[in-house]
């Protein structure tokens, strides 16, 4: 039989999942929006917002409960702070989402350009890390996780790549330096989306392993965190 | 006499206060190497780098035993967490120093160039809200803190008029482009760090008065938090 708060981590981390896919929806909403210049994506992106606000203020809540309600054990603690440090992360993704709508929406404005700059390729690999960053931690598999630590590096090249290409466009047509500054600050919001599922990587590697990967130093870990996981796997 | 978790608050708070000074000491380390072309401030931010990440680790672990240490009364559990979330937004704000020292490193190495953006200003403005929302967590004064939510429009508005001025100049002188965008993308770093300000006012605010201020929907307050909330103020 679950306890009452055994029943409270799993509806946390059932309420994380929706936030995490709401996340997902907004940032593949706001890349259409901006690949196909399409306004009608860039307002469900908007619409979204009020609903991933929500749903952080709702898992806050439950967290700092589940804190309150008895003294967690340590792999309980770290569960719950891990999840306190995702939801953050996944309401500032869609923070990003939302100004790459903006910056969509400015871009439908003006004159139909050819911007050699591939956004949606971009965004692929953006959406697959916080997924893979999302599954990393329903399995609490670090391995997945390490993978998602690996692909940030890729995207980092790609938005540096995205600069160079663009300052060249630009010295060569003056005219529409704006709308090629709306594709440049589109790949560093999906640069800082890659940010995001980055921590939340190295969220689930400090859970899982008590080791906090952030800046390469470890903590001790403990067996009994170990058995504690073994109980996450099986939710 | 004080209990040993009492100290523990205390020893937390102090350490917060360190790294807020050392966060503080990076932004304008940044700022002096954009506006004095001076590589020399530029690597004094990229020597910190280091130490904040160091005290961000140290910080988390003080506040993660505290959690672990016994079950904390309401106000502490909020006093806890408000660090925990101050904490990240610091590391993040010497993060952002670091993106603007690199910037500024890449301005030296082009022409002197006159680039009509007082990023001085800016910059005066967004240390301030870093300072002052640090002293509303010192004193846990909410007033304080609810300026600081409103200086953040002014650095949106000075951001948002640099892009413009920025656009103008890019289209006059477009050989110089790449430096251009040094500016431009130093000030979106600069209202980062006012982002990461406001995070840290909301965080007083929140653990003052019991209020979820981020989106604009509060909790229940207790008189038992503003019992606590004295005590702090008298450390």
């Amino acid at each position: 039989m679950r306890t009452r708060f055994q029943q409270g981590l799993d509806d946390l981390k059932a309420n994380l999942l929706e936030m995490g896919g709401l996340a997902e929806s907004v940032i593949e909403a706001a890349a259409e929006g901006y690949s196909r210049r399409d306004a009608a994506a860039c307002q469900i992106v908007f619409g979204r917002e009020k609903a991933i606000n929500d749903a952080e203020r709702h898992i806050d809540g439950i967290a700092v409960d589940l804190l309150a309600m008895q003294q967690p054990m340590a792999s309980d603690l770290r569960f719950i702070l891990a999840v306190l440090k995702i939801n953050a992360d996944l309401e500032r993704v869609g923070d990003q989402a939302v100004n790459i709508a903006q910056r969509a929406i400015d871009l439908i404005s003006g004159p139909v350009l050819d911007i050699p700059v591939d956004v949606p390729r971009m965004t692929t690999a953006v959406s697959t890390m916080v997924r893979r960053a999302l599954e990393s931690f329903i399995s609490a598999n670090t391995e997945v996780a390490e993978a998602v630590l690996q692909m940030d590096n890729v995207v980092d090249r790609m938005k540096d790549e995205a600069f160079v290409t663009l300052v060249k466009v630009m010295e060569k047509d003056p005219a529409n330096i704006r709308y090629y500054l709306d594709a440049l600050l589109v790949t560093r919001n999906l640069e800082r989306i890659a940010d995001h599922a980055t921590n939340i990587a190295e969220d689930v590697i400090f859970w899982v392993r008590g080791d906090d990967v952030r800046h390469g130093q470890g903590l001790a870990k403990s067996a009994e965190l170990t058995d504690e996981i073994d109980k996450y796997k099986s939710h």
